[in-house]
């Protein structure tokens, strides 16, 4: 019964401490200061501090780094008793892929006479590769440790470089805010590593898989964040000046679109016609997600609205009538319904970039062209075959994601990682030290619960 | 007794979905990238990135669009039992109105050749609009419904629109950061709203219209956000350098004046020497207020904690003697207590503002003077004349404020918006579906709400 | 009885009005805008707008203001009934001490033709100066009136101005994020103080010192906020372009590194192999602190990482082991376990710091020597000089802090500042009106603590 051992007093210190170590060996041999973070680089030339990189993009990093980190945590607070784990498990995971996505996309973005070079560009990157690990998790949140959930992020973090690589610079396709390389990616492979995971006999647990009144207002905090700083996300890492300028205008017009449909769908589809807290929670980012690829391009705000109208719209109706028939039919215990707020609208986004690339002239872009399709600027391709590249590389991220979701599926599934049993998923105790809460009521769940554990743990 | 439904199945998504679609065609007809925003229009001239007013202004717009979806979202949820309402209409009708406001801003602002110009500060601009409807929402914060405070929303940003127009182009006032145009518009646009739809029964839901301890820390979160980047709402967009940079400090020490009078008067006035979280959560803010149309003047850091001192005793004292007499005597139910934290606070700003404006001298602000008073710099008024016009500009707010309210409280009046009876005002589960708390103990009240609102759909 | 009484109602306004009148006056006859936020003189040159340290500098401020003011106010409410007074009391005193700091640094940090001049790194050093006090504010948390936080906050700004101008200034060290000028310095003050306020009868409190569920929510905003941006906090005043970008990004690997150490040490220390909220809320932050001195340095990313690795093991280490004997056997009784998130961690980024300072060479830093040791690139001192004049700062810093925190505890011990009693500590119905819970079940216990304050109050 060891394997299955819930107890983390030895697991959890080994894997983190070994993780650790490897990633602080692996940064001292393969990483280096970047030309405008190095003392020596940045002064051998002669420029002003104002054109340092660092000004274009840390404002914009630190509200990707919010989202990361209180967006993602908070958002899947929703969960009535796995408040800590959701936070806590978010802030784990996300604290690893950062250092271990710096490593591998420094590695397949092209390393330097050997060194990876690191700025505030990459680290935006890092955290957008950390992104697509915490959609996946948010598929599985709930049902597995926090080691099976490290495990996940190792592998995940290979595979989404590995695509991004592809996508950006095998196939040329664009993808500023990763309606493809992260929410498409993320979605798909967190689905389909909860199809491996699958659980007959979760509904044990079912009493938990809900929320309470204090705990869908924290998540609320998250999915303010989100909403409020995805303009910062989408114009991360585009091009300075008019781009990042652009990006950020048309994805705070999708996301206004979006939420009004959200409430207009919500309270159509939901009992009595009522307004449901899941949808608010999740569909109104749509907008976000589905302006990822074409947010750089000249989308315009009218563009960007009706692509954000209709991403809230799919949504709520994916919350609706999709995600029933995934957990019924398809086996799918997607418990934040990421395939509603990720894989769909990300899918719509890819869409929308591809078509909104084909569509490209120079008399729209002028010389902005050079920023946003470099490669039709230059003359190299045509405007319509940009577009066929931007629909090829949602086929291979729907390809590289359902694979390696399955395969990383069967991994996280050894039962040596310290997955709960389907009695106790959606529970903190599990894996913290809980203190009861104000009534002191809830000892007695605590004494099952560790009763419970005590018997896995023998 | 269909009109008076709370039932919102059919009317919010109607008016959600008109509303949206009418915003996108209109989006689609008159709204084009502005200059520093337009792929061709940028690069067609030769300059560097960093000149974009991107980088000048969308740090602030951040910190501006947090105040507006968590600041004031989460200062509503005060209400033990309308935390899903204040941060979710908060949220709808702020998605609403910030499209909106680009509209009629655009309009008012000057239109290029039938078009609408549209970047960084629009966007700026359009929240700050907002802001002022979320500041009116207060005033009736628990006693509307969605469609009602919509249906405001579509009105006021008109009306605000109108005002800004008038103080700004054609009387040539300064208030950047909108001490007249925001906070004395929207709280007293608010309050003869309050008035007008005065619930002499309301007192049916008084149990309802307190706060219980974690709803107090919740609050908390928008009031610390909102003291927080006050300095960057001031500030957003005023003139690059200097000014921006002196506004934003003006306010920072204006608001640690303000707070240190808070928690002087709280203690002083409240019950047995206990500080009270209404004062602390709403009169500590007054200094922001106060500091909105004078920030960017030559106020000093001095002249600044005296204004923010005076507010915050104002602001604690409108709290414990004048909201009462509002109440008893003026028939205003003023929910969140707006004519303490915008109402007299923007009142005194704007004196201040005036008073400020008529010392202005070349001798203190040089050539600096073209910034803040251009009309002054070029000669073509005296700055005694100017500081009459700020004085004048409070009047016309007042009247387009308090007029305007009144037409807009009659058409929120009709029964036709599914406004909440007076038994259950301040309560989520009439328009959310509330799940219980960790008791289950609420069930009951559930039931209750439920049959009365079968009851009023019948 | 009257000297002990817990009524504020006099003592607190008259405290408050005085301190915030005396420091308008010093304004008003101190205090000038510095030349980037004066009118007059940031036209009288001819520079462009992006130029004004605003740009570079008001994003990263922004960022600690949060820090100060959510992450340290939120970080502390994970008791109980506590959390009005963690975010209220970190509210006030941090309100009055950035006034109070502005002085006392402008006074030692030069003033110009007798007056001090002001902007946003002012505004950025008087945060920092407010954080040091927010530190010591932890290791007393639940047992202090506002009065006296208010005169701990006093005092202590003017000891961290003195010892913050030895360091800077007189032995010319280096210490950009404050390693040891705020967490040094905060800690082993606020640790001497905690020590001459012991309590010997605090148990009577003790079912109090502790945390339920949703206030460790609460505390993981605290957290979450403070680890997102330390990266800002560290590289907020130092020196611009690459010297900025390179701390926050040391800042950040070194945060993700002791991340990973904190999980694994909580699972290997706790109960049961069960993470500890209390680890993961202050352990985890450790990387931060502990990259204070060193993070503009060249310390790269490698060396970042060992140091926020050493720094999470050694902040569980202290929570498990030395917080107990530092409780028993010196009668330090650490509310938040400052010593192992500030204390030690502190100490680490001082030693760091030395000893990076020592190896520093021209051949690492080439021309940005100068903005890192301009003693060292002028040639005045050799680089292991730099390493002891690091060392003797760290010495200076305890020295001062220990005497002085020995000094202002006991002015804070005067029976006149209304301190509770041992049987109402960490609670907040001693000094706030607090409204029912949702049960109403706590009326009890505020019926108790009334009978409690109204029997000190006679």
């Amino acid at each position: 019964m060891t394997e299955a051992s819930t107890n983390m007093r030895l697991k959890l210190p080994v894997v983190c401490f070994i993780l650790e170590i490897i990633l602080i060996i692996l940064f001292g041999v393969l990483v280096e200061y970047d030309y405008e973070t190095d003392a020596k680089k940045w002064h051998s030339k002669n420029h002003s501090d104002y054109e340092n990189d660092f000004y274009f993009r840390y404002p914009s990093f630190q509200d990707v780094h919010v989202m990361i980190f209180i967006g993602f945590g908070f958002l899947m607070t929703f969960l009535q008793r796995y408040g800590f784990s959701s936070v806590g498990f978010n802030f784990l995971i996300a604290a690893f892929a950062l250092q271990w996505a710096t490593l591998m996309q420094g590695f397949f973005h092209g390393m330097h006479e050997g060194k990876i070079h690191i700025g505030v560009e990459s680290m935006i990157n890092a955290d957008f590769c950390t992104g697509s690990v915490l959609i996946s998790f948010g598929a599985v949140l709930g049902k597995t440790s926090p080691i099976q959930l490290l495990v996940m992020a190792l592998f995940e973090v290979i595979l989404f470089a590995v695509n991004e690589f592809v996508l950006l610079s095998v196939l040329g396709a664009r993808d500023a805010g990763g309606s493809m390389t992260i929410h498409t990616f993320g979605a798909y492979f967190g689905l389909v590593v909860a199809r491996v995971l699958y659980r007959p006999n979760l509904d044990k647990s079912k009493h938990r898989n809900s929320s309470v009144y204090h705990s869908d207002l924290f998540a609320m905090i998250g999915t303010i964040y989100l909403w409020m700083f995805w303009p910062s996300f989408n114009s991360a890492i585009t091009a300075h000046g008019d781009d990042q300028h652009r990006t950020a205008m048309n994805t705070y017009y999708s996301l206004a679109a979006c939420t009004l449909a959200t409430y207009g769908m919500s309270a159509l589809t939901a009992h009595d016609g009522k307004l449901d807290m899941v949808h608010i929670q999740n569909a109104a980012l749509a907008g976000g997600v589905a302006a990822g690829t074409a947010g750089e391009m000249m989308l315009t705000p009218f563009g960007s609205m009706i692509v954000g109208f209709l991403a809230g719209i799919i949504s709520v109706l994916g919350f609706k009538f999709l995600s029933p028939i995934l957990e019924e039919k398809l086996k799918i215990q997607d418990t934040c319904g990421v395939h509603n707020l990720h894989g769909m609208p990300g899918v719509l986004g890819a869409i929308v970039g591809a078509v909104t690339a084909a569509l490209a002239t120079s008399d729209i872009y002028g010389e902005g062209m050079a920023d946003v399709f470099p490669d039709v600027a230059s003359g190299d391709v045509e405007a319509s075959f940009q577009g066929l590249r931007q629909a090829i590389s949602l086929a291979v991220t729907l390809g590289i994601a359902l694979l390696g979701g399955l395969i990383v599926g069967f991994i996280m599934k050894l039962p040596v990682f310290g997955a709960p049993p389907d009695t106790i998923c959606y529970e903190d105790s599990v894996y913290w030290e809980v203190p009861g809460d104000e009534e002191g009521h809830d000892d007695q769940l605590t004494t099952v619960v560790s009763a419970e554990c005590e018997k896995l743990n023998g």
